[in-house]
């Protein structure tokens, strides 16, 4: 028998407070009435509760914090077998969990959270006939408004993914031999990264964006449009995931660009470094380092209370500046961001993009990424991790920035 | 500019009256009026209707067949941009759909299917509010039993799958060093298998199951249950990714069960094979056996006819009477099902489990794994991928079945 909850008690209590105080927020701004209660089965949102990925449902009671008992979760187990724990329910099925709660004396609620965004349609359906009394409303935002904000422990994985991510980053010359193409070099990588212990797997919130390890682009190929709202594209091998490298072979006056998966803990860092193959042009030199200064100005910029829009804002008004606006974020297409909050998944929030509402709070986790694509050239730009503080940005990849030649 | 539709037409056609005969079975047995059309986004179904992923809505009508202008699919896409071909239309917002249909004379349909297994509950909020006299139905059952049955050209996309998986297979006992631990195999072989043009992903239907590129289990990790519905289990290197290799030692006396990512085509084949550190116990010599005569006597039974629940309970008797019961498909933790459909995704149609309602039919894809796990030893039994043929099934992953030493 193993406990379940994997994570410290005042941990999990300061989850569930970030989880209530989101929707408290969120019901303020809505003009809504202060929801009952959750029920959460998304594996990002579970492991962010327990430590651990697990097949069931987390009932999380919002109200009647005074009420110790009344306001502690119910984890319904489904797998694994053999969990143990305050409030652990082992069951097959979701049409169970009002009988069960009932029995452990939990009142009926007056509505219920679900992840509207993030379950299938048949799903909540199937979670809302459980609760025929209660209102359903949308948990996603509410969760995603929690999770945004990092609490130290959180941090702290991240800060370890970083550390190894910057170690694997230091070794990519070195596996670089003249006349591989991209995919050898992104594979290599890769091989690199696992043999670190990264766990490979990407993490993305929703179905519609997939992708492997990682997107390492050189030449032309780094302008390729791709279905994916990622910030760069790619052919890929495979019109079945046309994303990344292609098998282009790494030529003289070429960029390779380097985004390679850095979930080493569970809580993943993002960061994007440029290579090159001999001397490259000057508009690609010049880019990538308009880039460095607009990771400068992000640095005075982004504390808590900065709009995301505004350091969109800054980052294109810098590239239109420097005369490099056609290639900012894409030349062929255009990424409709150029910054992302990041932890157990790739796309959190805040989104740094020009219509965004986000306000910056002190603990969101920023992958900030005003990257360009130089025709003839390739991708050039960087991208890292940054937690937001009272003070300076905390950068989590601390690898050089500047360009880094592979010969 | 890139043709949209990467499949020759007549593949495109039969695909597309796969979708529609699939429609009219489930309209006749669940006593609808048959569908007039459906609007698919999902990455997986996109792929399978235009030989690429792109992001977007494809607008199928389903009647009509007779007006071949009335009854041709319309591309909505969103990206990539610089997309050409008949009905491709640029697209923002799928809000914009019922208009875009309109200019095209597209008479209003009165049913609108759409992927409700699959798709968050409120996104289909939104594509509902763009049909709203139409009557909206769950595409999804209509999709898996089209894709359920595979064409030629997906067979022979499998069937390329399958060499290089074997070929990959082939090196594993090279792969191996005495000392070893199972992630450090599971990522040595993963390196080949990308070398060889792995594309790596591993497509599941839905967001509950998570998984890197593949299981490499030895010992008692095998016997660890884990959350996810895999035939088996492993305690992961992480919580937040709780299954296969853990870092055990590769012991005198144990197994290591290896199934690896199979996808170098966009259809993958799964396949499992055992491999032995020294002399292993009988009790698994005979388990291992016992999985080898399911497969054969799987190779006599499953033609187009049989009943998928009658697979798996020739399966479960065939273990029951070796006395092998308690260690079939799990020994801890059970898995449901000692087979499934594959081919653009690991969990397609057919499921060969006990209360299965599923009926074979020729073109069917199916991964069969009947397989044990032996305390203190580890896991055995094979995995095949098998196309359903008017006569006896075609094996895709053709290694050698029995126990192969690395010593």
């Amino acid at each position: 028998m193993e406990h379940l909850i994997l994570l410290p008690n005042d941990e999990l209590q300061l989850r569930l407070n970030r989880l209530r105080t989101a929707a408290r927020r969120l019901c303020v701004t809505a003009g809504d009435p202060a929801p009952a209660a959750l029920l959460i089965s998304d594996n990002a949102t579970i492991y962010y509760l327990t430590g651990r990925v697990f097949s069931g449902w987390a009932y999380v009671p919002l109200t009647d914090e005074s009420d110790q008992e009344a306001s502690s979760p119910v984890w319904f187990v489904r797998r694994p077998v053999e969990m143990q724990g305050e409030n652990v329910v082992e069951l097959r099925k979701p049409e169970e969990i009002p009988d069960k709660l009932a029995a452990l004396h939990r009142a009926p609620v007056a509505s219920i959270g679900l992840e509207m965004d993030i379950l299938p349609y048949t799903t909540v359906l199937r979670l809302m006939k459980g609760f025929p009394s209660a209102k359903p409303f949308n948990a996603s935002p509410v969760i995603a408004l929690a999770r945004s904000v990092k609490t130290p422990m959180e941090i702290g994985l991240m800060a370890q993914s970083g550390v190894i991510h910057e170690a694997v980053y230091s070794h990519i010359p070195a596996l670089y031999s003249p006349g591989m193409n991209d995919f050898e070099l992104e594979v290599a990588i890769e091989n690199l990264a696992r043999q670190e212990g990264c766990l490979g797997i990407f993490r993305i919130s929703g179905q519609s964006m997939e992708f492997f390890m990682g997107n390492v682009l050189t030449g032309n190929n780094a302008d390729v449009p791709t279905p994916y709202d990622f910030a760069l594209g790619g052919a890929g091998k495979d019109p079945s995931l046309p994303v990344g490298a292609c098998g282009e072979e790494i030529k003289p006056g070429s960029t390779v660009s380097v985004d390679v998966n850095g979930d080493y803990t569970g809580y993943m860092t993002d960061m994007t470094r440029v290579y090159s193959c001999g001397k490259i042009s000057d508009k690609a030199m010049k880019a990538h380092q308009c880039s460095i200064d607009i990771h400068n100005e992000f640095r005075r910029m982004a504390v808590p209370g900065c709009a995301a829009a505004d350091l969109y804002k800054m980052a294109f008004e810098k590239a239109k500046a420097a005369g490099l606006e056609p290639y900012f974020m894409g030349h062929r297409q255009h990424a409709s961001f150029c910054g992302h909050g990041l932890g157990i998944e790739i796309n959190e929030m805040p989104v740094i993009s020009p219509r965004s509402k986000d306000i910056l709070e002190e603990g969101n986790a920023i992958a900030f990424e005003p990257k360009f694509v130089i025709p003839g050239t390739g991708a050039v730009g960087i991208e890292n991790t940054y937690i937001i503080t009272s003070s300076a940005p905390r950068c989590l990849t601390n690898s050089p920035e500047e360009i880094i030649s592979l010969l």
